[in-house]
């Protein structure tokens, strides 16, 4: 009997106030808790500052917790441009510690993470925070519910990679939203 | 007589479809002409592709002119939600690269760049590579005025850097723009 083959998922949240994130191992169809924190950039006001660190800190956790694969939580439809602009650096910043390792990433909408856990799209933060202690069973409980909504993208992925058997694809998010939202696209 | 401190500034516009990159050297209050080009990113379809070789370029480009200083043309408004989105991160991930080399980075409003270059804020691109031929005397001409622009970041990091004697000030772009245009930031 052959053995299942582990993997490690890490989801990433990154904010340009708070990055959560999460990592689960995957051992065939099980799941199980790895680690879930997160990072307060609050109190560096320079924003070159802030990306700085998120670059330093998915670079460091890449490093320590060796993920097969990345999902990143990516809201494509924001307040304003601005506040964009700024998510979009974030983003990319967290990308560039995972695309110079060669580490696939795939995206989730907000929606859709929500909707995979909860099985409600609309869910509150409280309630995906509820149903993946019951999935995973963790024991010190997070201090904040971005730890949470990171550990949720790693489980999300987890299920979609398993349903549909497409750990291939490495970008879904974007085109996704294309598709679906094309008077908010241009 | 001591010798007046060599540095390269390097200048870089990191759009979606087309990356600029620009090099000088500047020697005391003179400089030169080292390099400029263009990335064409269009025929990679995948958003992700394009980052990743934005990422790989600028790190390339760093390891092979190794600038002191780092200049980014970052406009701070845009079309659409979306594409600030998408521009925020081609800029995070150009960033990262100097980021993760400790390379200082400045950042200039477009019309800033051409002020600075042709005295007029809203020049034409030609108004600017015209003015920079004059100002560097280059041979090759550019292929495209997307390596011009990214010359003219550098031409006008320098320029800016010299008046004020702030190479110190790092990063000025986001915050100039907030006081200016309260209005378009929240």
């Amino acid at each position: 009997m052959g053995q299942a083959k582990e993997r490690i998922i890490m989801g990433i949240d990154p904010g340009t106030n708070i990055m959560g994130f999460g990592v689960i191992r995957v051992t065939g169809r099980t799941m199980s808790f790895v680690a879930m924190d997160e990072l307060d950039l609050r109190r560096l006001g320079d924003p070159f500052l802030k990306l700085k660190r998120i670059f330093e800190a998915t670079t460091r956790l890449i490093d320590t917790y060796l993920p097969d694969e990345i999902a990143l939580e990516a809201p494509f439809y924001g307040k304003n441009v601005q506040s964009m602009l700024k998510l979009g650096r974030a983003q990319g910043v967290a990308m560039s510690a995972a695309l110079a390792r060669q580490i696939p990433i795939t995206e989730y909408l907000p929606k859709k993470v929500k909707m995979a856990i909860t099985g409600n799209g609309n869910a509150s933060k409280e309630q995906v925070a509820g149903m993946l202690a019951q999935l995973l069973r963790y024991k010190d409980l997070p201090k904040h519910l971005d730890s949470t909504d990171a550990l949720g993208i790693a489980v999300c992925h987890f299920f979609n990679s398993s349903r549909a058997g497409a750990v291939s694809e490495s970008y879904s998010g974007w085109e996704a939203f294309v598709r679906k939202n094309p008077d908010r696209v241009r």
